[in-house]
């Protein structure tokens, strides 16, 4: 009911704030026998931390994920399998001159009429610290995809501000998106949007951007019809990372421009289809083709200039950025937009393991 | 885990298949006292039934709602309230020559697959028809939410195919959509775009199109931290409704391209904002301004036109469009748009009450 | 939320009250490929209705179960599957003297309480009228575990009021109980039993009784640990029908006078053990010998005595029983129990397919 | 699906194995603003502890738990309060010799039937040591009670081996349970109770007993009809505890015995009854009266005498019990029965907000 937990068969709940001790997640229902390569949980989790280059926060976290549960000699053992990440530089005090005032576009207002209480340290739990235990989680989801399935799944960054990449997902080299700092498939694009964002960064200032993803080898069958349609709960999943605010999948916005004629995805003989504007979900349910999708990323709020803002009693009071911020927030998000996707494909392949006797 | 619930507080359950004897919905967790208008309940039902203008299919379903639990002289008990919506006219001979031909860009395929078995007299689960279901079941919700908190809830048709409505919807009347076949908030545009489904239609083609859906008046504090954020839920609620690709909210894809300093809502001294990029949520709750969002829909699969497919055993064939087909999903998925929001405030609203002791 | 829910991947929701239009269930998460049989259905519901004997209330209902959805041609598909009852003799006029009267240990107090509403007109939803729903639904349940998994429930009467059945199931033949109209497997017993309910209800009063239930061919497995243990599971099931006040498994009561040198259960090479007190499941886990439980329902609270009460006024008042009413539950308790025992035995075999890679 | 999570308002979930590095749990629904007294925590856990007393295993663990998040200035600020408490003394190598033995009436077997991996260090996830992350949680719930409602709670040990109190609770002062070390409300038989536990501990053998539990204050009204009824969740989360084979409340199996003339509890004009046979539930919803039950313990598998048993591959082995073990479970579960009908109390609590508009 609380909203701190996503999925019903690989389950998973976080817990921790922004400037608490330590957050962490406890996957619930991940199958016995499963190898878990804690090498390569922190290999996510580095994907993410703080710190890792110019265009992303100076905040210094080593982001160090403690395995405190669920394992046995490297397999699971179908108990819950538990992470912890201490939180190790909050450096509350720049945000004691913030006592009272609710920043722009961040959740302290609504925190504080919600709840009656608000640790102003940071944004507490709506902070995107919080994606950290996301990412250990979606870690170990999807080396079940991959032991269970041989699914792939990447993610790049394919927009920043106005700055478009135009080729479509067939057209670049996926796993080249980890050879830049922004983790944009396209080296070219790459350095002038970094360029960008370093602009941006020097003028105080934040930017938007989108995240594309692509699933690949998911097989028939996944997802459930009516509510739980899988682009349903990709869209859920997206939906939930901090500053998203779009989700379209397949064909998505410009779908809705296109005729029957144009957008029916014929089949060939093996039941593969001649186009994808379906991006590879039918009636809820995976076909076999590449599940691809685009989430937009508002840019961040917290900006390095001066803001006029209220306080709790709805005073004026002028706000002055301090802290270590991200002046754009796609190039940590892309291993988060990986392991929520993991975690929702996981959640389904189990799901679909009932769906005949 | 089979996908046909929707929601955790107010939550519904839809049952039944387009060529079965009927489809229907449980309502569980709508508190006691509510005054529940059965003529509100038929009269969505009718917004959304088929055969209701030119635009629209001519398969003729009356829908009308037998209320079968849940309510004792005009109020709700506390107990499951039961919706039953007889199938009257469901022509399946329509589909016979369909037998074993896969529809492209149906589930059909995905069906079979999935389950070893389908009901080939239509989409069986997969129709559009359990969206009466849902309609049903949001008149409830919106009873509850405008007894309660007033809470008001329009969309409106703002896209066709490539015409697009290019005013806010501040800038509308919005109880004006209903006075045109469409639901489009613009009665110029309307016209406009009515005469071009029209030619669409008779061409036996389809095409897609977007709505956009206000709720005005939402108090502050509703939706949950994390994962079931309002927009989340929202998100997935809208995603869930056949044939959509696509989901924004606020500034949207759009945001992704503005800067921090142009996209963050500054409050005024009442806490109301003086911008609303937010979409009237903030951290995943609602922030008391206007909630707003759009909703791509990709053009209807069925056309009546000829078109390439294979048999369940991967023969070519050819199939013949019949039946009797929507060219445009639009205009009868507004009360599914508002449904579906209903449902998702509805819940967030018996959730928010837990949230200070 | 509101518990009109049981179970998690074999999940049912019932609706309806007692003088309402109709009961019913849904069954969401019965898997694709089931051969239905509706006269088993039927059969189980048959078993469970009123006015079957001498012995049972002589309210007439012929309980007959339509099917709405979830199946084609005989098979289940993986949708909802969906039972409506409808309510035919509900003679509300046996309630019209009630109006306003809580009649003791019945739920009409608290439930005025708690909704601030109530369907005088007998029990409404607490009404055990509700449990059809159930036997419907387990009776699809138990087609599922008997094609699965060949497993068999056999429930009978063990006990009415101090009258004790001294024989262990293991030396009764459990298929007899349905040859008397009591359901006791000990055909002397039961003859004795019959007589003393006939004498009680000719008395006007009503007797409470114990239910012993037995699941054999159960595979090794089913259940999960820590807080879904099996038989917390159907501990929680058993406790949810009409009048039960207790529940054990295995040694039960009586273990709690064991030492552990006596209790424990000894393997045999095999793997089976040479004595049950764990009644089949050990560690919360099925173990694959029998499992066996007992319930005990307390006396059927409307008696056709007068009885001093109060009004919802606090006003004291005087009772007449009236109406048909069961002077001894457990009879028709029988295919209830053994409905709930299948709902839980097939909830948890879907559960169990995901504990290993 | 997996079963570690209990409740659904107030909901816990909780990880760990007894000899892995922690054991923990989240409370995910605590609304924001209780104040929180760790002390009271930890005051619960040293009753729940190993080692307390001579009647209780040696393993020594100070069951210290740190709390990781959920709280800001002592009070709870609505998001997840997590619990760790490490653990210490694992001693493995007493378990070294029953690598690959199925420990007679353990989860040895079932767990690796069912996952096909196993932690033979104890019993890791199905070791008792996992109440303790309930412990910790359940007093967090009986703080929201006491600070909600004043609702009260107070569990105590009435029967060990053939050894019964014969006293009612009404005629005992509950509190004084805390004053010996078995937690019996009587202290001569809790005299006699102990030292036949310590004749049972000599002779290497264990013996089970009884807890009785009673709610005082508890408001009209809390629990969900049909099948989350109040005395069905608390008989599911007793039945959750490790050992428990029964449950029963109110006139529980005696009241099997009894007429309806007997057993119905009439009303007093003040709607309080002139007996409590319904225990403080009617039709699954609490009436203001006390609640109370009894829950029965089988004897802990654990001995220390020599038992013949089977490896993995079923061949024939002796067992030599060793490590530190309870001759009786009941002194140590007092607080765990406390705990988890806290945790009933206090999630039905949260849900009976939104019975009425």
């Amino acid at each position: 009911m609380a909203g701190n937990t996503f999925g019903q068969a690989f389950k998973i709940s976080t817990f921790g704030e922004s400037h608490g001790v330590a957050i962490g997640v406890i996957i619930d229902g991940c199958p016995a026998g499963l190898n878990i390569d804690l090498n390569q949980v922190q290999s996510d989790l580095d994907r993410r931390k703080p710190g890792q280059s110019k265009i992303t926060t100076q905040r210094k976290e080593s982001d160090t994920a403690q395995i405190l549960s669920g394992t046995f000699e490297g397999k699971s053992t179908g108990t819950p399998i538990t992470f912890l990440i201490p939180n190790e530089d909050q450096r509350s005090k720049d945000y004691d001159h913030n006592v009272g005032a609710f920043r722009p576009s961040h959740a302290d207002y609504t925190y504080q009429a919600k709840y009656g209480i608000r640790d102003h340290r940071g944004g507490g739990r709506s902070s995107a610290r919080e994606t950290a235990a996301r990412v250990a989680a979606g870690a170990v989801a999807k080396m079940f995809l991959k032991q269970v399935a041989g699914i792939e799944i990447n993610a790049y960054v394919s927009r920043v501000g106005k700055m478009k990449l135009d080729k479509t997902y067939q057209e670049l080299d996926l796993a080249s998106a980890e050879n830049n700092i922004l983790r944009c498939a396209d080296p070219e694009m790459a350095e002038q949007m970094i360029q960008y964002i370093d602009q941006v960064r020097k003028a105080g200032d934040t930017v938007g951007g989108v995240i594309t993803c692509v699933a690949k080898k998911v097989p028939v069958g996944l997802g459930e019809p009516v509510f739980d349609k899988l682009h349903a709960d990709l869209g859920k999943a997206m939906l939930s990372i901090n500053a998203v605010h779009g989700f379209e999948y397949g064909s998505g916005f410009d779908g809705a421009s296109m005729l029957g004629s144009e957008h029916n995805d014929l089949f060939e003989t093996d039941f593969s289809t001649k186009t994808n504007y379906s991006g590879g979900i039918q009636g809820g349910i995976s076909n076999g083709q590449d599940i691809f999708f685009n989430v937009a990323f508002k840019p961040v709020a917290t900006i390095m200039q001066g803001q006029a803002t209220v306080d709790k009693d709805g005073n004026a009071v002028e706000l002055h950025g301090k802290g270590r911020h991200d002046p754009c927030v796609v190039p940590r998000a892309v291993p988060i937009v990986e392991a929520m996707t993991a975690l929702v494909l996981a959640d389904h392949w189990l799901r679909n393991k009932n769906s005949k006797i």
